[in-house]
């Protein structure tokens, strides 16, 4: 591992520029989280990332541009499911999955980027984008393959669950915690939650 | 009607001071909605109420603490619930309860405070025993009602009604919405939430 130097030389290439465009990533969600949207500025972020101003808004035109971006890169991490050939399996890996993304930095720049989301349609698209919908396209197919298989009867709403699921878990995650009831680890909320989903989409008791 | 005008004077007493805090808690909820958390000072919030910093200060000490007790004096809206006799009327009604809460100036607030709260404790207990606690408190009373009917067997968790009902609101009215798809009024959220919220708890269909 050689240090990094600011050496913006087209010829260092792609492998350098994902480097350098995680260490602002991972810059971006400490400051996000320490100060907030309003407490951010793109000259903290590319001090803690060690580049220069110049360096960051050749990549990001705006402190907006830098969030949004990084918010986007993060929510690719929601996997996409397999059909594991139940719905309680089908489930069960959404859960997982989703509690996954919540833990550890996405989880952080959720919880700031939701409040800013209040004040700022930009913001507000992104998240849309990129973290409900991606939930509620797989809660929608993993429903369709259960009234398909005949494990439940159709239901009224086909959105309700990926309201739920997403629901529930920034419930517990964001709103619950404080000093005093450390939030519950993801293991503990899928545990907590697959009953009552498996009862409220209609599934038959085991 | 008097014009209000800048008067400190004591003799005016509480009458004078509760309408003082009702514009002051209007104020702060309009530039919190504009401007989030980060862009809300307290002398844009004395302004548009028509005070000084001065007499802002004399009742809050600090921007944290006008908007932990905008957000306490707002979270009181929600009623304790009474005994409607049946599982299905006392769901509903505390979904209606908390529909309302969310719509409107208090929702507003609770989605700007809940970003502002990932870095700051005193709003993340402020957010825990005003909003969650009370839903969590109702629910547990309205599920052991419906257990001593027998109307629904033993849950596993008491708790997880309320991070169902908090957190699906949550997510229809601060995730989902976009320009392209408004935020549903609180009766079609009620509606649409019932039938899964009653199958989840176990009830029988109708």
């Amino acid at each position: 591992m050689t240090e990094h130097t600011e050496n913006d030389s087209p010829v260092r290439g792609r492998r350098r520029d994902v480097g350098r465009d995680r260490v602002l990533l991972e810059a971006t969600l400490e400051v996000l989280y320490e100060k907030g949207y309003g407490g951010l500025t793109t000259a903290e972020v590319a001090k803690r990332a060690g580049v220069s101003t110049a360096t960051l808004y050749r990549r990001w035109s705006s402190k907006q541009d830098l969030v949004i971006g990084t918010a986007t890169q993060w929510a690719r991490d929601l996997g996409r499911g397999e059909d594991t050939g139940t719905l309680d399996g089908d489930l069960t890996a959404l859960l997982r999955d989703k509690a996954r993304t919540l833990d550890g930095p996405g989880g952080r720049l959720l919880h700031v980027l939701i409040g800013e989301a209040a004040h700022n349609p930009a913001l507000a698209r992104v998240l849309d984008d990129a973290v409900v919908q991606p939930v509620r396209d797989r809660a929608a197919a993993l429903v369709a393959r259960a009234v398909e298989r005949g494990d439940i009867p159709p239901l009224e709403d086909t959105h309700v669950l990926a309201d739920l699921v997403v629901g529930a878990m920034v419930s517990r995650v964001f709103l619950t915690p404080g000093p005093s009831s450390p939030s519950p680890t993801g293991e503990a909320m899928v545990r907590e939650l697959r009953p009552f989903l498996l009862r409220a989409l209609g599934a038959r008791p085991a």
